[in-house]
């Protein structure tokens, strides 16, 4: 709403997406973390996608990579300070109307919300089912569980309406997930 | 010293370096970073460089990039989670023998270790010496008490004598700065 239709677009357009997949969401959180930090509340980052560089060429004293490639993350996209806390998490958009698959997550990142959890920081994964147009948080202790017991491949969407917490769409900020960690840490603190 | 020479050549041929001039202080702190993961310490890892992508091309499957450039960070290069505290640097070396030159530092990164140091986290430096073969923390007050209060484009090594803590390379870690951090924190708290 903020950002008109063309904006959009022309920013779009200034570079190739190639994880489209999740781009819905991804913009969402990026608005959101661009909204805590001009109002000094958090400063929460989405790390740059890790890539492997093997050619580059010099023009008029700049780089150019002529060849380069992806590499997996060994850690959750999102990272960074609210109020003193260590905040870190995931975002994943699935198609699905009735589970998250679960091979949307690394390894590493299971690893690495593991130890989040288990070191005192925040760690916590938002899950939009696009089909059924709801977002959820599920903190990573609940995620965790999970995954040690269960055998399945997915997490069912009554999981997450049994454990996690549906982030609603607002208008600024646009997907204010803090409010939520605010709730969950008060409400387990006190 | 557990990286024997060729094992190091060989690492460091297997893709491009295009910045050379951090090398010796990135590598002491990645191994140190490394050491620290495995010993369930602490989860700090450097962030992967910007890159825009504005080319790729598709072979078998995967993607190859065939034209990116190098953006500007927005933030420290170094950040993760120690103990529950949200930990917040960067790593610089200087050939200089008597200061350390201020635009080796983005101003969006010294908006950001004001801002983590502001809201609770535990922002610092890393500046190498290369010439003294010596290497300081500056703690993100000092280095912003600085900012604050001087005109010079850079800080004198008297500055780093002074308000810095010597940091030495050991066996294992090898660049332990948690330790000293732990002192800072200990020696403010109690």
């Amino acid at each position: 709403m903020n950002y008109p239709k063309g904006t959009k677009k022309e920013e779009k357009n200034s570079y190739i997406r190639f994880d489209n997949r999740g781009m819905g969401l991804e913009e969402d959180i990026n608005i959101t973390n661009q909204y805590y930090i001009d109002n000094n509340k958090a400063f929460i980052y989405k790390k740059p996608t890790p890539i492997q560089v093997t050619k580059v060429d010099y023009k008029n004293n700049s780089i150019i990579i002529k060849e380069a490639f992806f590499k997996e993350p060994s850690t959750t996209d999102y990272n960074g300070l609210y109020d003193g806390l260590y905040i870190d998490f995931e975002a994943k958009e699935t198609t699905s109307k009735t589970s998250f698959p679960l091979n949307n997550i690394h390894k590493h990142q299971i690893t690495h919300i593991r130890n989040v959890i288990n070191n005192g920081g925040i760690g916590f994964l938002i899950v939009r089912f696009t089909s059924l147009d709801k977002t959820y948080i599920l903190m990573g202790n609940d995620f965790i569980y999970y995954i040690d017991n269960n055998d399945r491949k997915s997490i069912p969407l009554e999981y997450f309406e049994s454990n996690g917490y549906l982030l609603e769409i607002s208008y600024m900020p646009r997907l204010d997930y803090l409010k939520i960690i605010d709730q969950i840490i008060g409400g387990k603190n006190g």
